[in-house]
């Protein structure tokens, strides 16, 4: 998608540690008519997959999972992340490890908002070893839906996340690729 | 707004405590299209005050913070939530009290994003004490920026927040206001 690659490109800072800062405008500050965009690119890609739900992960999650629950005229759930463990029977529930804060996480989603039979798409801003969104699958099958595949907003290629995920089977629409990227170079992409 | 107090009165659910419990599509699944709406709705009532950013905080108002940004066609900046102190010099910080949840927490927001000369709507989910919107203000405050009014989806009116806001000469516009609430009776909203 050229419109986010170029943001990308001129908005994005490259800081040590492989970390892209697209606090600009995709994280913290959000420009709401580009995640627009990106939900009316994610409804092209799975338009044909009868999907009627969107699912995403708090907080970074939401806005673009808002936008594409708007183009697919569907709801949103965002899970929700918890540092301590707090399970109750009413809640899927289930560990998630990040690699880039280096600490174990709770993702909990309502059994009310996940149902048998549901036919989701996972959304997220970012993909890098994929751990999230396998916790996100993890808890939609749990409630017995289906996971037609997953719509990423920032890849980071040069991670195994991606490549894994798609060499089992499971769908991974990346609408940018990031191969490398450093202070002094920028941002590259592969399609 | 009619069309959000239908839905609270139809999916909203009271519980113990005085907790309007609207996670069907508020504040955990989220009815996007109903959140364009709103989004729509905050343009109308603030479209003659100059906005050029929203502002809301995380997590439950990223949704309606991103449809208003996109009514607006402006950014939106979200506050983060911290329950540790983690102060550096590049963020507006402020204390909140949660009347909910009986803690503080720290909001930030960076100071790439909030500049002299802004003129802010904040918006968000809920309205009770005001606190988190008075934190909110502070932060934009503090960095020279004008906040015009808030746009809230849920005022809790027997709550005390709204109408000393509005006293001190605060514009504050709901969308819905809860008079009382009851598990037997249900939602009543004053006009």
């Amino acid at each position: 998608m050229e419109l986010l690659k170029n943001k990308i490109r001129t908005h994005g800072k490259v800081a040590a540690g492989n970390i892209l800062k697209v606090d600009s405008f995709l994280n913290h500050q959000i420009d709401a008519e580009l995640m627009a965009e990106i939900g009316k690119e994610f409804y092209r890609l799975f338009k044909d997959e009868g999907v009627n739900k969107i699912m995403t992960i708090e907080a970074s999650g939401i806005a673009v999972g808002c936008m594409t629950a708007l183009a697919f005229k569907c709801p949103l759930v965002f899970a929700k992340k918890n540092k301590t463990l707090n399970i109750s029977g009413d809640v899927y529930t289930c560990k998630v490890e990040s690699y880039t804060h280096k600490n174990t996480y709770d993702i909990t989603v309502s059994k009310d908002f996940l149902n048998k039979g549901d036919k989701i798409l996972i959304v997220d801003d970012f993909l890098a070893m994929g751990n999230a969104l396998i916790g996100l699958r993890q808890l939609a099958e749990e409630a017995g839906a289906e996971v037609v595949g997953a719509g990423i907003v920032i890849e980071k290629a040069f991670q195994p996340g991606g490549d894994l995920l798609r060499k089992s089977g499971f769908r991974v629409e990346s609408l940018s690729r990031v191969i490398s990227m450093s202070p002094e170079e920028g941002v590259q992409f592969i399609d």
